[in-house]
């Protein structure tokens, strides 16, 4: 074990990382992404580690393992190099791609969602390799496609399913219920996205020469809005909770015992109150409630002062956050029935559907399960938390249909971390107790 | 008269001053909105009146006039050297401040609104002018702000009430009922604008961590936008329709007996069905209903793909047209109420009013109406078409104010000008119409 070790050249390794703008949802940077893949092979080749650059039909996977000894078992880590946009930029207090360390942590775009909590993995077990301690096999599978919801993983699961083949799974893409504070992390909500369009005029026109006898596409886009939630939050979306499962008791029980709780949650958010489906609180809304948000909206003239137009069209962002037994392909049909039947008159509507993900639920009392809780305990000194997530990890389920383990979820990520927003940051002692998380869980592991 | 004579050397002068995007809304734009004053203000020395640039708190007024002479009646003429923002850019098929001519138009922004008219005002006259056959006094107003609400020129008028006292005003501002229609305007709709801003989280958040629990700033903005209308289009402001005077018989019959109609509305509009309040023909809509108009809607993220963020704000631009008798500051109250008495909970309203102008309304059978009508008919062979229109002269209830004289509206500009669009142009036959209508006019006026 390493506690003592010096940490400065494995933040150097983070930093260097970092500058890469791996943004997988622009197709401007796709360069930047490849760069980013070809870096982290050859650092992990570095490392002690079989490593290499896995094309896609998208953004490429980098594999890398230890020597494979068949006398041991096998842990697979998961993790991703591709990161959210960076906008709105101004709001960066440095540059997002210019890595700077201020009050002990890491301030950078990526730095926490998802380059330095895998890298903590990938450095925790090339120091026990380095050692010839590595008490299990390690396989890496790190992809650039997970912000835009991993469309090309399941394929590369399907092809690469004997390379990938393990005893564990363990992934650190989640949060910490409070500063520091181990957590173990048994569901994720699923994600289903759409966009749609509302088109009227072929042009803008003279609000005065036109306006009154003719539909406007942003009114209609915006009564679309409207008509996804009831005046309480609500989603209206007809049979949206059919397949919601009420909380069980032990469950409500457990998010009542988090650490923080709901004035932290909103605090972290930057409001004065909370707002959401009735009979729920603040973290059950989070955690174990479906919903239905609108990510961007955007129709007529955005600019300085005052144009009087009525707009040719208007576009609306959607996105579905799900919870276990939503499918979100059923949750997409739902919703664009619902948007085709309320959708006013005078207009056209076109929908497309984006990226989705399944949601996932595990046992955490199963044997690996229990595996992870006992080394977050030992890297942490107290009990993990039990959490409900509600981020989405879109492959959650296809590992475990396909690879046939349920992954375990070990949070390394501060709930203060800015994760999509500016100003994204990482605790550098995070950083330092993922890498001993790595070589605590690989221990629990091995037996 | 002047018939015969060659347009070229006036469509020279009308190219010239397009050239110049002085765009009032845009500060950016300021030393342009400047430079086409003084370039205005030069031209029309040049042609023999005297002229000067006035300053205002905002972008200045161009004045000239004929060296009066007290036996003369005077006749003002009213007009605009400003234009609206010419975005978006992409759909134009030629700059929009380098004026091209094609098929007997002439293409830019500021064509039609009001370049071209008001300098076939100034051609017409100043060849009287220099052939000494000027059978009155006339006055020029030339202000750069009438695209922003005109928010100078009622303090203007009052300062030089003097400079500008008058028999008659003549204005071409607005549009002809058909293509070349000979059309007399007796009202126009008013306009009052109003922004508000719906503000949440401090920042964007993770829709996965916060989506939920937090409200969510642009759903809020769009249920304020939904609750403008009923399904049906009616304005849902409570009080809104209550200063609107029902239409005359006389006035419905006028509108049925139109040329053009439903069909060449929509069809220039460029959608194949109407949408509008219920019980009124599109025409009746657009010139004697009063409506809510979007004109503009942000929020979120605005890019390529998806980003899947809860936003921590959003932006409507609104703006109303109204009829004679509502009153813009009344209207907005009402509108303000109504914004405030429907927001959702867990966010802050932000309103800022914009610039407003009254609804016009005159009797198009009194001694100045009638005299406007027969030069009508004199240049265009056939009696004028009555019309209300939809658009905004701002300051007609003030010139009737401060000048008691009643703004006569002779239309110069085609349906199809694209008046606010893209692709905005002005017909050359309009152009010399307009001049010698000009001079029809001050015939009429003199006596």
């Amino acid at each position: 074990m390493s506690q003592e070790k010096n940490i400065q050249p494995s933040l150097d390794i983070l930093l260097e990382f970092l500058r890469f703008p791996s943004i997988s949802a622009q197709s401007a940077h796709a360069a930047d992404v490849q760069a980013c893949a070809n870096w982290l092979a050859e650092k992990m080749r570095s490392l002690g580690f079989e490593s290499r650059v896995e094309p896609t039909a998208g953004h490429p996977v980098v594999l890398a393992r230890s020597t494979p000894d068949p006398s041991k078992r096998t842990v697979l880590f998961y993790g991703h190099y591709d990161v959210q946009p960076p906008d709105p930029l101004a709001e960066w207090q440095s540059a997002p791609f210019e890595p700077r360390i201020a009050d002990g942590r890491v301030y950078a775009r990526g730095s926490s969602d998802n380059k330095g909590q895998i890298l903590a993995h990938i450095l925790g077990s090339a120091d026990l390799l380095a050692q010839k301690e590595l008490p299990v096999n390690v396989v890496f599978l790190i992809e650039g496609e997970e912000e835009i919801g991993s469309p090309h993983l399941l394929p590369f699961l399907k092809d690469h399913k004997d390379y990938l083949a393990c005893d564990a799974l363990a992934i650190s893409d989640t949060g910490m219920a409070a500063d520091f504070f181990p957590t173990f992390t048994y569901a994720t909500r699923g994600v289903a996205c759409l966009e749609f369009r509302v088109t009227g005029p072929d042009k803008d026109l003279h609000s005065g020469i036109f306006g009154g006898a003719v539909a406007n596409p942003v009114t209609a886009a915006a009564r679309l809005v409207a008509s996804l939630h009831d005046h309480e939050g609500r989603v209206a979306i007809e049979g949206f909770y059919d397949d919601v499962e009420p909380l069980a008791d032990w469950e409500r029980e457990a998010m009542r015992a988090l650490p923080g709780g709901e004035e932290e949650l909103l605090a972290l958010a930057g409001v004065s109150e909370g707002f959401g489906e009735p009979g729920y609180t603040a973290l059950e809304r989070v955690g174990a409630r479906p919903t239905a948000e609108v990510n961007g909206f955007g129709g007529g003239y955005q600019g300085e002062g005052s144009k009087t137009v009525l707009p040719k069209e208007a576009f609306v962002k959607l996105s579905f956050r799900l919870v276990a037994a939503q499918r979100a392909e059923r949750i997409l049909d739902l919703a664009e029935a619902h948007l085709r039947r309320h959708c006013p008159t005078g207009v056209q509507l076109e929908i497309q559907r984006g990226h989705s993900g399944e949601a996932y639920l595990m046992d955490p009392n199963s044997a690996s399960g229990l595996a992870a809780r006992r080394a977050l305990k030992k890297v942490f000194g107290r009990e993990p938390a039990l959490l409900r997530e509600g981020g989405t990890i879109p492959i959650l389920e296809d590992f475990r249909s396909i690879l046939g383990v349920s992954p375990l979820l070990l949070a390394l990520a501060n709930p203060d971390n800015q994760a999509h927003s500016p100003n994204e940051n990482f605790p550098i002692r995070n950083f330092e107790a993922g890498i001993r998380l790595n070589q605590a869980l690989l221990h629990e592991l091995a037996s």
